[in-house]
């Protein structure tokens, strides 16, 4: 009788998960700053599912997903590293591994989880099943940029030397690292295209940015946007912009100035400076619709409570709009029909139609920063 | 009692399914055509879960997924449009939509499954919830080329007499229906680029192709690759090429040509013609990795035992294998870093490794053809 009902009871506390199958291709996760929390969204049902709470101190915390789109690492201000399965709804393993970590990458395979880190500089690497710590590459500085590479290749630089790193864990045991110097000067964020071919660094000690071509056999800094603006600034700089949030429209690559209430544009193949278009506000994140067609962007304090849309092919607002108080992250559905806003000061993520430009559901949320869709675990560099 | 039992029953059942949490963001189908069936797959066990029957003539089938990537739509060349529950392992509905058709598209918000016919023509549109018709859009020719674009429309072409239809559902009620004519000779295919902008479709009665920049208010026919050699083939067709096949790698489009052994590179801005790569056979599909540095490509009967591989940067085949008799299509995995091939005659899909070339692992299959992972559910035109 014991074994029955110990039976049952394993059966009964199986079935609570199972009364409601859910797919996880729709699913997404917001950061609650605040809180240290994470908010399970549901991109169809326009929803809140659930919450994940015991994350630690999430400040400019970020994830990444695993391949099959059940777990969720989060990188977290503190140097926690947690792995959160979002089907279970719960923190699975969590390891400090760090005293303050700034973002991290999946590699393509899904097997590694690496760790871009201030305090110590470096980078260490992880099982993505046991988080594990499989490699712990040491630098002379803090490191940013971190992003994967096809070929189970993790890229990132350092901040107070300049260079870039690329560690190829492409065979087994040690990774291979090869070394890029003369990046520039003191280099605080970084992006790699979609196909993964071309890392780009921002400078915050110079005027210009410094790319790098990854199919070249010994890819060689190749300086672009040299003396677009930056060291001329008359505006402070309320916020560094994001270099995630460059993206690709059309044939170009659209870019946050820093310190001048424009976006650049540069043709994607020459990285040459195309354009300018004069925005409301510094903008914190120029992200393209995944068609292209539109950039959204949103501005840093003080004038953080509007959103202007940009057509691609004039260059040209063509729509403003003000959601509510700290519009911190915008993420779009994987087909860019509907696009999701966190409204910090409101304790709100609202949803809005990309074509009509309508509103379509508000969710609550403790002070929401990042929103992150399950759909990026297919995607190079997210 | 009974109730207790029948609550027990029910948790006994339910829990089957809750036994193992299936996230479904790296499954896949496999198309089994001779046998009706479809194989379920999971990409990072590199392994096969079960099977679905029941799916009648499975000959040139092809399916889409729910945004949630938990359902297929299954298009059979019978007219059977077959909704299939991955997670459950089941179909789940199925309507016999038409005598004969040919391949079907998802909208952008996944409302809406439409389904391209041969016999009568036409393209009819379906609730993707209920498989209930929604739309009946009669032509007076078999349609081909459909496939979804961004705010809620489906493009497709008529084989007769040579129009492109682009049908708008982004308002409620009937679609808007706008209509290009003079698109060329007997269209035979069509694909979307992945940002949706560009249409292009393949002509089986005259010598080029024919674009459209769907970004334009009043898109116009655009000719190109004109007299590439199409008209001027020595050689029996064996096989039209798909045109899905084609593929973005850096910034061209590889094609492979009709009738000839050859490769064409095109540039994605100008559309002109950049190269051509001489190919061991006729090929059937010219597919870039995801990242677009190599494009694998395999060929018609009777050279369709063998796979070339091709460096985007020289436009040379760098490596050559033959992975068995019938090598129907290939997958890659989204991030680049598999590929699974189909070998019919072998009764096998086959894992590669795309780095090192080497092969990973063979999983048994009932005559595969066609290999789909969830991650199209994510993607514009697939």
């Amino acid at each position: 009788m014991k074994t029955f009902l110990s039976l049952l009871l394993l059966t009964l506390g199986t079935a609570t998960n199972a009364e409601e199958i859910r797919a996880t291709g729709d699913l997404g996760l917001v950061v609650e700053r605040a809180r240290g929390s994470l908010l399970v969204i549901d991109q169809s049902d326009r929803a809140a599912i659930g919450r994940i709470d015991g994350l630690g101190d999430l400040s400019h915390a970020s994830l990444v997903y695993s391949p099959d789109e059940r777990f969720a690492y989060v990188f977290g201000r503190d140097g926690g590293l947690s792995k959160v399965d979002i089907v279970e709804g719960k923190v699975s393993a969590r390891v400090l591994q760090a005293g303050n970590s700034i973002g991290g990458a999946i590699s393509d395979d899904g097997s590694l989880v690496a760790v871009s880190n201030y305090e110590p500089g470096g980078v260490r690497v992880f099982n993505a099943d046991t988080l594990e710590m499989l490699a712990d590459i040491p630098t002379a500085s803090k490191t940013i940029g971190l992003v994967d590479a096809p070929g189970r290749r993790f890229v990132f630089t350092t901040w107070d030397d300049g260079e870039t790193w690329i560690a190829d864990f492409s065979k087994s045991g040690a990774p291979e690292i090869t070394t890029i110097p003369e990046m520039g000067a003191n280099p605080y964020d970084a992006l790699i295209t979609g196909d993964g071919r071309t890392y780009i660094t921002g400078l915050f000690g110079e005027d210009g940015l410094t790319a790098l071509d990854l199919w070249n056999e010994a890819p060689q800094p190749i300086r672009i946007l040299q003396g677009y603006g930056r060291g001329k600034e008359d505006l402070p700089v309320y916020k560094m912009p994001h270099l995630e949030g460059w993206a690709k429209a059309g044939d170009e690559f659209v870019l946050p100035a820093v310190g001048h209430h424009e976006v650049l544009w540069i043709d994607a193949a020459t990285l040459a400076e195309t354009g300018r278009t004069d925005t409301y506000g510094q903008p914190v994140f120029a992200m393209a619709r995944p068609d292209g067609r539109h950039v959204w962007v949103n501005f840093a304090h003080p004038l953080n409570d509007t959103i202007q849309v940009i057509d691609t092919m004039t260059k040209e607002v063509i729509h403003e709009f003000k959601p509510g108080p700290a519009v911190l992250h915008m993420e779009f559905t994987p087909r860019g029909h509907e696009v999701w806003i966190s409204v910090r000061d409101a304790g709100k993520v609202m949803i809005y139609d990309t074509q009509s430009f309508e509103k379509l559901r508000e969710i609550e949320a403790d002070s929401p920063s990042g929103i992150f869709f399950t759909a990026r675990a297919h995607r190079t560099g997210l």
